[in-house]
């Protein structure tokens, strides 16, 4: 296994940089390589701008058109292509992140904003009338994993399906099916350590074998049943997901998920 | 009435620019004071570090404490302060931004980030097990508006109800209700525009006019109704919503805005 660890805490006696540290060292000691982006160690530049696709940059500036074409000639800035080039040769990729306003940490937004560019995560296959592109299960990075761990503040309750704060699955969605598996990546359920602020070392010391087990299965993990754009549930070209597909009840992101398959049904694509 | 905009977009000529300009242009017409947060231009440092809290950083560094406690004892960097004065100044806050990857662009959420500190917009009030501080309706910003214009990539079916993206209200949850509404801001519906890359000059001139008429109907439309959280509809300790307050088939984040009330029944809160 390959495994690109994506890191973004600015405090190297963090939680954060713990939980990150023990995943390299958990992976080598079983064999696997593994390369480290250290997001605040390296000073990554949050804020995507016109500077980032050189001469390839138009005036004015359009995001997609010109990170496409810088993309295509290859004159994306080096920081950029060397993201890209980890992400083409890793085969699984853990973030591992605090869950800052239920969401990423500015810099990872820009990470994902600056190397997830036009003909690399989107704008990827034909997009007409009865095709919008490779994405949601296709794409460039197709056939590769990837997991979130996440730090986060407040009490598991309060991130439950009752929870006043949304349940932590549907708060992850944008970055697990917006995010990971719109250019083909597949998402396996989140790794995430609830009361991060307050953790005692026996709390710690749980935390970190649950994280050592996570981290050993992450090749025979079943990721998140997402729907395939391209294979028959989605009207064309609204892309709406089509009729009577869904589980009774569902709705919202969970409609994206297929519904798990009872014995006598069979599967049900 | 007073009117913050902050505004993200790296081009002085694009779409977004436009819109935040009409904003300006329409409510100072209109007899207003508006001030501008023009986060490119000002060349807003999005990362959150140790640097932004000064003498009140700690070694480790622990954000919520010590941005706090640089917060209670006035030694937040420039930037920073000066923005929360703004918020204060503030009636109505507008955001215009670009949905990049279904989120704010990075250097909006480092405003977030660093802007939102605890004990300005999080750690307010008492916590206890009977209290779970002064937020989701209560906070430093209660009495606040707030309104999120969006420009968004893709057609405006792929963030339907059944759309694949997800539907365009659920993927600005965690920004309505988990940074807006927590600080106690009031949110309205957002104002979305849709197929941004290529809207036409017809389309746009049809965009400008339904911005127009949202601006100037600011102080009277209704927010989305989210539940507040110290009101009764949450169970203590764990902050999950009661039993039977929502109505038939909601679930998820849903769950947190009131259903409408039918004449017959009376409001239910």
């Amino acid at each position: 296994m390959k495994t690109l660890i994506v890191y973004a805490h600015p405090e190297p006696k963090s939680l954060n940089h713990s939980l990150a540290e023990l995943a390299v060292t958990t992976l080598e000691a079983a064999g696997h390589e593994v390369q480290v982006t250290d997001l605040y160690a390296s000073n990554w530049k949050a804020a995507l701008d016109a500077s980032d696709y050189g001469p390839a940059a138009s005036s004015p500036l359009r995001v997609a058109a010109d990170s496409g074409r810088a993309f295509d000639t290859g004159t994306l800035t080096a920081d950029v292509s060397i993201e890209q080039e980890k992400l083409l040769w890793a085969d699984t990729i853990i973030f591992q992140f605090p869950l800052w306003w239920y969401s990423m940490p500015a810099i990872l937004k820009g990470w994902v904003d600056r190397v997830f560019t036009y003909h690399f995560a989107y704008g990827v296959g034909e997009h007409s009338d009865t095709k919008y592109g490779e994405r949601y299960g296709e794409g460039t990075l197709a056939g590769k994993r990837a997991l979130l761990s996440v730090t986060v503040g407040g009490p598991e309750a309060h991130y439950s399906d009752r929870g006043i704060n949304g349940p932590i699955d549907d708060l992850l969605f944008p970055i697990h099916h917006g995010i990971l598996y719109y250019p083909g990546i597949d998402v396996l359920p989140p790794f995430v350590v609830h009361g991060s602020d307050r953790l005692t070392a026996e709390e710690y010391a749980v935390a970190a074998k649950n994280w050592e087990r996570r981290l050993l299965e992450l090749e025979t993990t079943e990721p998140i049943a997402f729907r395939k754009q391209n294979f028959g549930d989605y009207e064309m070209p609204s892309l709406r997901l089509k009729e009577g597909l869904e589980e009774r009840g569902q709705s919202s992101f969970a409609l994206h998920v297929r519904p798990p398959f009872t014995p006598d049904e069979g599967p049900r694509v």
